[in-house]
């Protein structure tokens, strides 16, 4: 792990060299995304199949196959352990019990002219969810999105997931079951988004799609944007661990592995104004990671990504904090509220020694796709706000008209747009000119 | 304009072709904006100098000079007429007022635990908006952008505005003066995206980057997002009038002239359950039409993307409303209260005779910045919410997290994570096993 010192003269170009993601050149996987998407809205179906066929070792003449049927649900999660569905259970009521707090109601009010004005806040109609097939198929991620759809009214969720040589995840589609999905499809890659995108004879179009992906679900995410809303695109996950020399180092060392036993990618920092904190921590790694089932990987992430900074003090820690604005923030500190409204960029914050990222992964109740690479300084949560949108309500009583109808005129002829300013004068004269809105 | 008739078997792809808006081929621009934004990276203010001698004919040796200064605002903002300096004010305190109430607070709730769980809700540091210049140079798109970013709390609101051989719109700045913007900077193009996105000697990096511009404007904006937040990239704007046979053709003609006076690209779209309703628009817009300032825009734009659609009644016209997702949807009906909850999508709602859409372009409260395109379907209009983040708040009492790091630890195991399942399993165990967060 790399260490840096906050004091160092050097310091901000350190950080930005440790958190620095050198880009891929990615335009043959755009080319090849295009195209895919491209066939699909051509050919629908039946490039859907074909690509399906390729890519996943999966051959069907009928697309109507792609759907898992009732019955193929019930024998998957009948497969699943009691105990493994019951905590998928538990996980879900406390995510949606977070969730529901999050749901915004529509507001209007009215001003003393009778006008009145407000947001009307409604459900997306349908939403296409995202599955990684494979080692990164996890049932957490199938509740964190769909769970937030769900609360926000969303009516219509559909999930698509690649399954090589036709292997299905029992426990993927638990989750999806106890978290209310209401279609399944066995479909990956930049032709899902496709097919969720544009529709075809079997995959009816939604309007989102979230979920996480490899670079060609990514690629072609990004493609649709416009056509569809789609959620962030996510960088390697990361978290930054602010501690004291209170802290137990062991904890701190497998908080840090958590992050770092994702892939090679993954970040994870600590952050400390002890150096013997630091010291005793990188002893535990030393003595605990051998021992680690993802050794490996954790080892290779650690030496790519990971470090230690060392700072004079817990605020001086902060404000490292706030330069890195990371997806996941823990403080084991005593007393961590005090440190919160000094806190302007994280995607979520663990507070004190006994909240691990770890629980927020799965059960804490909050979500756990949040924004990676410094995006929190700009963006949230995924939330039930993600599956609602507003419409601005705007109903002016004739007096109304006439007051706010004379300053529209004022500005609209101001820019030159002469038929806004009319528009708006035949509302101010309506009463006086003996002309209304109703037809003569 | 096109007539088209909902009971007509082929509507929906009649409707289609009239929506579709043909896709340009970009790439040619996109390499343009990717090396503009690559040599701005490079060269910083240098860079900026030199496209901006080249596209605005303005040459300034220091960079400095981009800047405006407070004399120079002051000056412009003198040549401002009383009457438009006062419409412009009374504008902003409507659109500040609307947009207070979309200030989201932040919120916590504790568990019987002790487990503490919330979200708390900050303003971005920073904020850069662009806005056009010349003829698209709206100060009332000034209003809209800036108003939002400063009720969310947003410090530092800088605006970037093309001054094409040097002329500086009075109204423009005179809006930016009303509506609390920090700094000026005399740039434009992908080069001021550029800028504002990765920051020269001159202008400091912003955080999100709103504001409507041309292709090149557009183009950098969506390679810039990742770096920095954007708002939606805006299509061409669109209108949608529903109106019942009572309603006073001129005012229809007029509501439709001032969409389509933007621009030949802008959609002006009439739904009635009245043929003598359709034709006497018809008629208005014959007669009218002459005496508009923009009349050969207005002419171009109505040939090519208006349209009238007959329905059955106000219901049928409801459904075809949701088929469109407007961006504006006039309601100019009696009662219009009773179709609101019949309105999936639409970016703003006005409802009534004496609502037209000029007065929500200007002075109604709630922002014109609205999705085009269908993007109603998934998107909102622009606000207070674009211009604040979330972070979530977790924080567990020992007991929350031993009962929690079970089901955790469970769900991890279930998923190949066992580091997870270890930083959770420590804080289960951190009570019964005498070992504590606390440091041995």
């Amino acid at each position: 792990m790399r260490m840096l010192t906050r004091s160092d003269a050097n310091f901000a170009a350190e950080l930005d060299e440790l958190l620095n993601v050198s880009a891929e050149d990615t335009s043959a996987v755009e080319h090849t995304v295009a195209d895919i998407i491209a066939d699909v809205r051509r050919r629908g179906d039946a490039a859907v199949l074909e690509y399906t066929s390729r890519f996943d070792r999966l051959d069907f003449r009928d697309a109507a196959r792609l759907r898992i049927t009732p019955e193929q649900l019930a024998h998957h999660a009948a497969q699943t352990a009691p105990a493994v569905r019951e905590a998928l259970e538990a996980a879900a009521a406390r995510i949606r019990s977070y969730h529901e707090r999050q749901a915004a109601p529509s507001w209007q009010y009215s001003e003393p002219d009778g006008t009145v004005l407000g947001q009307q806040i409604t459900p997306l109609d349908s939403v296409g969810i995202y599955v990684p097939g494979g080692k990164a198929s996890y049932p957490s991620s199938v509740l964190m999105n769909a769970i937030p759809a769900k609360v926000a009214g969303v009516k219509r969720i559909v999930m698509t997931v690649p399954t090589p040589d036709g292997v299905i995840n029992d426990v993927v589609i638990t989750a999806a079951l106890v978290a209310g999905v209401d279609e399944i499809y066995t479909v990956g890659g930049a032709q899902a988004v496709a097919a969720l995108a544009y529709g075809t004879d079997t995959i009816r179009p939604v309007d989102k799609i979230t979920g996480p992906g490899n670079i060609f679900v990514a690629t072609a995410k990004k493609q649709v944007f416009g056509k569809v809303g789609i959620d962030m695109i996510a960088g390697p996950s990361e978290i930054c661990v602010v501690a004291d020399a209170a802290t137990n180092p062991d904890w701190l060392a497998m908080d840090l592995f958590s992050q770092a036993e994702h892939d090679e990618d993954a970040q994870s920092i600590l952050i400390s104004d002890s150096q013997a904190l630091l010291d005793a921590v990188t002893a535990s790694i030393e003595r605990l990671l051998p021992e680690m089932e993802r050794a490996d990987i954790i080892r290779k992430s650690l030496a790519a990504r990971g470090g230690m900074i060392l700072c004079t003090d817990i605020d001086e820690a902060i404000e490292v904090v706030n330069m890195i604005a990371p997806e996941h923030l823990e403080l084991c500190v005593d007393q961590p509220e005090r440190l919160l409204t000094s806190i302007r960029h994280a995607g979520a914050i663990f507070m004190g020694r006994y909240t691990p990222e770890a629980l927020g992964d799965y059960c804490a109740g909050p979500n756990h796709v949040l924004p990676t690479s410094g995006t929190a300084r700009f963006s949230s949560p995924l939330g039930v706000y993600d599956f609602q949108k507003r419409s601005s309500i705007i109903n002016f009583s004739a007096e109304g008209a006439a007051t706010q109808g004379r300053v529209a005129s004022v500005l609209a002829r101001a820019e030159g747009l002469t038929a806004h300013a009319r528009s708006a004068e035949y509302r101010v004269e309506g009463d006086a000119g003996g002309q209304t809105g109703q037809r003569q």
